[in-house]
């Protein structure tokens, strides 16, 4: 990676938000990826900025990501969610992988500015992963995967792979395994059309004896691994919604600057006041939340029992309420602010319709509100020695 | 008409709903008016069930038609929409018309199963009716009305429409004036891009000098003939709320029946069905909110001096509360239901997307939710003698 | 009964409320009953108004209770609980009694102005009625009672007892009981400090083999004896907190008019109107509910077959949405209200907290929120042929 | 002080109310101050923690404070309120009072380990602080004060008090002023019969001609001087919430595990989970919004420039933000737990009651949430330098 990581990462992101994510119908529009901004966030260095020293990459920790994705989420929130998902791969990767394939796979990611992706969903498994049907059988020295995946974001152009299998030895065994884009046997079955974050793209996937060596598969319960890596996207994932929220507020106030109601300018009414302090309110604790699980998921990372403290931990409570919170709050910024711009609001004249579409997606990916209900208690509540 | 009125109405729109409105891509297509089911519609009956017997009309009351709007909108609820909205128009020039207008107009209006239309709201006004910037001149025998109007439905097909303008004479007066939609001087700009409720057709309308005969200009302040059109309008907007989320019910009790969860069917799980029970009261709010603003419309309608009492009525409470409860209580069910469908609920392979769209409308049109509560506010609560 | 019964009972009890229920520290004191505004009630013409004709009752529609009760909980919510829950025992009786039991007793019961109990809930068994450890043991020509009762209102000074128990002889057979309140064996163990609703006495009783004649058992299972009471009762507690939200209404008005902000009258605050535009909203919802919730009660006593149909429906969709959405709706205007009136909300100095503790009532009598939405989920929604 | 601050101050106070906070009918029966619990907190080195090392107090962080209150509030948080809210006063005279005067008061209120009292607002004024008509009136080297102080906590038993006033010399400047709890004129008129929070004593004050050195006035406009303390106050007030719901989540499990329900133990009951892990959430939520704004004060205490960066700032976002969000969740978690635990719950025999009531507090307290609205939004969204 060529590029040189700025100093003030935020305020980069803002920039190249500002230059480069405006056109909201070209990213409403489901874009072909791979889309031309993608490449100008590599140069700007600000592509897949977590990427650890070790392999090249800039090494920024997730407390400072959240800022980071905030402000592309600002611009264009399906354009962010492809920026950083791939943190979910490489976190296990990094976390779980043997040193020979770990090593020069993250090397090469680190320089490549591109996307690797994870096949974990399924269609009758749902958010229960326990249900995967996907299998990993060991034959020899490899592994061969078969099954069904029914969302996984940027694969088709991902430079590598983690399936989320279920070994066909062991019912209860579950194995995390890199694979090869290229791997013989992956079939994009087909692009969803998704009502919001279009500009990001999100495939069914189907995979028919796809072989790889034994090394690829990562140490640990596979479920448990994802849960490692999914405490760094869903942290990002809720971070979504602090940038779409600002945005809101931002909008309204250019709104209601150009409005008068009962003889004054909006921006002076009682009422919408009182609208633009509670999301102001909601916004602020979003990000402290966020910022917050971010740094938890740091501490941990930090540590040298990094990998077996996650094996431990699974989820982080910070990270479950992260995505929980900024699901909830982050809809009831739609709510209010989908009301905020009168009839005109319900027309495509207006980006809000656009921003409430995107603000739906948060609650619904990597888990629904009942997946993160069901972790926080029976992970924190129902332990009494987890409770605080 | 030669349409003979079925004897069970609600039975009849579900029919119909049933055999006519299925194809959702279509309708949420922006289809071109007139659409082919308007004059199935008509021929089944079931157009503008609510003009009076002595026009020729089916003289259907709206506590009736509380019931057949609840049976389109859930088969599509533009199309409802599109079919209901000419009760506003009608219910106007029926109160407050010069006979020598009001009878040819409405006879030749009820046999002709088309619509008519409204045109009120503006750009700058907002929902602000007081702030009307449209002016109507008298000029000898006529009226001249110059101005814009920002969102009209149904109006580039209308077979009439009413205009609510502020007197050229006198700041403080407003007139609503009965206008052939052929008469020189009118302009439709533009139809409207809309968020949801795309099976029906709304315009931003031109007019320069329009004239009409005096005798056009119905009786009344201009806007509290409005308020008593909008009596109605109100209630069956309100109306769409409860078929939408019986909708929202059914889809979701049909996906659940193919789903299963922690081992047992979803429509066996606890949490699943507490969320279901919560839609199955809220749909049983809003229909007896409904059915009693619908009940109290007719009640003042079938008094003798009907158009005198709306004059002094203004917006009924039930009518308001019942908008305003519709638009709260079915954006309930859309946030709830939108996220019942896992990750397929946010692709539009679902229908609960457009469903959701749908059900944003109800508390953004006529009247905005902050307008319903200043109306119930300083009409039915600051006047002590009109609390109950 | 020898009180005349007023042509306006709404207005009857409202003038009973403004002149008997005005002292909040008293009700709210815990009295001991009888209060001797129950006998006032009576020499009202207002005790026990739904008591049928053929007792010798006024035989007052539960649609017009609903205007009786409203304006008793606008005076004092526990009163009135007090006035009204003998519905609940006269209904069982009324409709599954014997002859030779119900003729007699309900005669008394119309003409003495007092109360009777129903005793259903237990501590274990909570709001799941199947699981009521009470038994009743076939005896010859009797049945003997045992088993403790948790919460039981108006049972010391009863007329008579209905006690709904678990058949010794079969495990899934229940049984509702009649019983005097003399009958040797009853216990009043203690009376329950309640958080509100302090003007009505509720007691925890123990039945020790407790016997009556056989003839004193009801017709029909007793947990479908026992919800066609419900019906009423239910919906006359959703009614309560009408009374109550009407209440905060007129005292935060009350207390608006004597206070400024920003430099005007509060009432004049867009703020505060949006407010108070809400509750009224919300007051209309709750209304309409309850009004349309006992007219489906009395159109099912009006047929011939009522005992029966009831036996059939068990809890009518209505009356379970009713008690739900009132405890819901009025916690809102509680929880919105309690924020009204500044600091001095928050001392005894005001009644606003009183009229919170009292709001807090209606969701958790006679089956919680979870109760109610299991029974609309299994009896209305699961059934595809019981949905609307 | 002679107590030795212990090393985990969080443990301690843990461990202290555990001991000391036990009996909850003794601290809502409105104890008589000084509470003999006092006294042990000052032995157990938990007394005024806050004080800076300068005065010979233990100097701890808000951000540490907001641990120790949680554990307080954990056990009574009437309690905990008395033993936190000197901060506010102590803030605004360490940061503006004159040396004379700050350093000998601080330095022997550190080691008294007694409470404070800030007297600000008032009937009529309310929250409008700008509306204050307490005067104080400059003579010779001396200010004179008169007025009427409407709530006032731990008054009556204050080492010092901090008074607010209006200058009598031009009405737009406010003076806060440092007054000897023993000056003559100043009668505490009562101590308010409060709904919660019992186990704090608030008083209603007069002050007539209370005469103090002009030295005793701290530099700064008052309520700016007032609004820098209130950051204190306010985020460890948000913190009260999360004792509180901690505490309700304990009960709750508590209750849970004594429970069955359909067949299984409460604890395994999915509805029952669900509501836990969203309470969860909400008191992880908290967590991280409080420690965020204490972070932020201790970062501006920190800075050389503290008192005039405070001037500047006045209210920091993020204490609006946790005292709003916290009395909003926590309202939440109230409305939720009070409704777990069956008719139990709605008596005196459980502890609920007493938690909702203090529950209720957190959005009233030091400006209600209409106030926080408004100050985040005309101090931070409507100057779009101060948005982020």
């Amino acid at each position: 990676m060529t590029a040189t990581r700025p100093a003030d990462l935020a305020g980069a992101a803002r920039g190249f938000a500002a230059a480069e994510l405006t056109d909201h119908r070209y990213f409403d529009g489901l874009p072909e990826p791979p889309m031309p901004q993608q490449a100008r966030l590599a140069d700007a260095g600000l592509a897949n900025w977590w990427m650890p020293v070790e392999y090249g990459g800039p090494g920024v920790s997730l407390r400072e990501g959240v800022d980071i994705v905030s402000e592309l989420s600002y611009g264009d929130a399906g354009f962010a969610f492809t920026s950083y998902l791939s943190i979910l791969a490489t976190t296990m990767v990094h976390l779980y992988g043997e040193d020979e394939v770990r090593k020069p796979l993250l090397t090469d990611f680190a320089g490549s500015g591109g996307v690797c992706a994870t096949l974990a969903s399924e269609d009758a498994a749902g958010s229960e992963l326990g249900r995967t049907e996907t299998t990993s059988t060991r034959r020899g020295g490899a592994v061969i995967i078969t099954g069904d995946k029914y969302f996984s974001t940027n694969t088709d152009l991902a430079e590598f792979l983690v399936v989320v299998t279920r070994s066909a030895e062991s019912d209860q065994d579950f194995r995390a395994v890199v694979v090869p884009r290229d791997a013989p046997g992956i079939k994009v079955v087909r692009r969803w059309d998704v009502l919001g974050m279009r500009g990001s793209a999100t495939y069914e996937v189907r995979l028919r004896n796809v072989r790889v060596p034994a090394s690829h598969v990562l140490r640990g319960n596979g479920i448990r691994v994802l849960e490692a890596g999914l405490n760094a996207s869903r942290v990002l994932i809720a971070t979504t919604s602090i940038g779409l929220s600002r945005r809101v507020r931002d909008e309204a106030m250019s709104y209601a600057a150009t409005k008068t109601i009962k003889g004054e300018r909006l921006t002076a009414n009682n009422v919408f006041a009182a609208k633009l302090g509670e999301i102001e309110m909601q916004i602020d604790l979003m990000l402290n939340q966020c910022r917050a699980a971010a740094a938890e998921f740091d501490a941990i990372m930090a540590r040298p029992d990094a990998a077996d403290e996650f094996l431990r931990v699974g989820s982080t409570r910070s990270a479950l309420a992260a995505k929980m919170a900024c699901g909830q709050l982050g809809w009831a910024v739609a709510s209010t602010g989908s009301q905020l711009f009168g009839g005109l609001g319900y027309t495509n004249d207006h980006i809000i319709g656009k921003l409430t579409r995107d603000l739906r997606w948060t609650a619904l990916v990597e888990g629904g509100e009942d997946v993160m209900r069901d972790l926080l208690y029976s992970r924190y509540v129902l332990p009494g020695d987890r409770r605080r």
